[in-house]
């Protein structure tokens, strides 16, 4: 299976429709693969809040509006954060279609329906964990609060993360904080969230969308392989959790793509990872064998996860730069990795990569999906 | 691949939550399988409302949380009313895995965010027909009138529609409505809702859940053969439909499931159709083949789709009277024709069919899933 074609838009807080958002990437991703619009057999589409935030629901429905009479199988995927990953996942293990496209695209700012903290709020246990206090803030903060305690490691690492993201950021045009100068000053002095996190270790709300179109066949050399595509799932509440600074969905579902691509993490060249907040990106890298347990901040501070490090990671920004359009976010990291290996990122470019995985998770790793990527 | 387990709660004004509805049909499915939960590879949980009615999104982490360790991939599901019956569809294209159970489930009385009413009609075009006053009992109202207008019937057939549907819920004592005896008296003099449809031409508002094993090997002389299973989509808003008083998705989506069972119409011996609105039933059966267009009133008149007639419809009592827990409406249908298949249907039960459809529709036919199965 194979990625031919992908489509994006800025992500950011845009002037434009759900609807119109959606648009935009898919006639991006059909001009990019070089395909029409009539050879796509399914369509999946992505979105977490368009029932809350937006007032409409049966997305599918919509996006058959904009394409008139093709009249194929359209449906929505909905598994929080990690919706486009999942979507992506379903896709291929869909075999009765040869040329599938998928879209994600989310509508956070403007006029909304309801408060995008409430909303995002949904992707958490609301039986437990939300009586308690434990919205999404709240929960990372004491995955924070215990991982520093545990490896006793302070902020310092995370504004790095936050920083680092920020500065690619300025090489993607496409990305929300493209325009934004961000410095370590300006990352410490941030206001405080929910302690240890600040406002800088925090993703934005985005406007966005992204569409892949993918076949069974290549027609270029442009076109990108599928090495493995997994999903798993956990408990919704923290507190049925063992641990909290590990997410048992990733390590899972990243052991069943490391063999199903039949690498070892040590292979991989690229990597975007999930910093929904900005203690999840050193939960990541441990998670997926990356580095060690405990030694994220290590390998973060050694310089290894910039764009001329050993394993880069988040070439594109990140949630944290690059903008978190929801039920986007796991297509805009296969964008990435696409246009990487394609060897097509511009000033960001990743010196000849090879292998590229991406880590997509939902709420506090009650879904993970994981892409791996080859040239 | 064959249908080897069904469960299903009781519908209508339930005092249970979203988990504990979902838990009781997914045991009650394992049980009639006579499989273990382990043995499951994979879960599509279909959902229409959780997240503006119940405020909890990311169901399949729900989900999750109530099968410790399972860790598979669960994933959720949304096409409006059609949720269901498009994730029984993904579910059986998706050539991964050999055991895999569908879940749906709707929570839509008691304490909600949103009026049920407000939630609904996201499953609507907001951004056109909301506007003129659109929402679903106007749309299905301007349909009966145009229906009603070109075959020159008036409301009396509608009155069958639901009055057969209420006797046939009679029998069936997981109905929302098995305790109610309603008269043709009490359909006539029911409240205008929207002229012409009044209280007895509209579903009820019910929670509940119904649960699905698929397995890819026969275990037992119980199982039910899946003969075909299809979707299809149309545009969202009224205002793009060139004909009112017919659905495009229906007609696609059944053509291709006549073609892939290999049979016609009337090969079909029990059907279970989408009457969300008693007009709705009329126009499936006409959009099914199973009687000309603008003859359903004559084949209704006749008796023919009553439990002893030639075709019966609906005999679990309908989305009218059987319930309309919108998310699991779809699997509530196909729980019937396997109750019917089975010979296992009791007082209702139809002698000895061989073949049955479900036809499962979102908004006003903005998607469609069709069912066939057989012994």
């Amino acid at each position: 299976m194979f990625i031919t074609g992908i489509g994006r838009t800025k992500f950011g807080n845009l002037d434009k429709s759900l609807p119109e958002l959606a648009y935009e990437a898919i006639v991006n991703a059909i001009h990019d693969s070089e395909q029409n619009i009539k050879d796509i057999d399914a369509i999946y589409v992505s979105n977490f809040l368009c029932g809350p935030l937006n007032g409409q629901l049966h997305l599918n429905s919509v996006i058959s509006s904009l394409i008139p009479d093709l009249n194929i199988p359209i449906l929505r995927i909905e598994t929080a954060c990690a919706s486009s990953s999942v979507a992506f996942n379903q896709a291929i293990n869909c075999g009765k279609f040869s040329n599938i496209m998928i879209v994600g695209v989310e509508k956070m700012t403007g006029p909304l329906l309801t408060s995008p903290i409430d909303a995002i709020s949904m992707a958490g246990d609301r039986e437990f964990d939300h009586r308690e206090g434990l919205i999404f803030p709240a929960s990372y903060a004491i995955i924070a609060q215990q991982y520093m305690g545990k490896y006793d490691i302070d902020h310092s690492v995370l504004e790095d993360v936050s920083y680092l993201n920020h500065k690619n950021s300025r090489l993607n045009p496409f990305a929300h904080f493209f325009h934004k100068e961000v410095s370590r000053e300006l990352i410490k002095k941030s206001p405080m969230i929910a302690d240890p996190l600040n406002l800088f270790d925090c993703s934005p709300l985005s406007d966005g969308s992204v569409a892949i179109v993918l076949s069974r066949e290549s027609h270029s050399d442009r076109d990108i392989r599928i090495l493995a595509s997994q999903m798993s799932t956990d408990s919704i509440s923290l507190t049925n959790r063992k641990n909290l600074t590990s997410f048992r969905s990733t390590k899972i579902a990243s052991k069943n793509a490391y063999n199903e691509a039949k690498i070892k993490p040590s292979d991989v060249d690229i990597l975007e990872v999930h910093d929904c907040f900005t203690i999840s990106e050193l939960i990541a890298l441990e998670d997926l064998g990356i580095c060690g347990t405990g030694k994220a901040c290590e390998l973060i501070k050694s310089g290894a996860i910039e764009i001329d490090g050993s394993i880069p990671v988040n070439t594109d920004g990140g949630l944290k730069a690059n903008g978190h359009p929801i039920g986007a976010t796991g297509l805009a990291q296969i964008y990435e990795i696409v246009t990487q290996l394609r060897l097509e990122a511009g000033k960001r470019q990743v010196d000849s990569p090879k292998i590229g995985m991406a880590q997509n998770i939902g709420g506090v790793g009650g879904t993970c999906g994981i892409t791996i990527l080859g040239v």
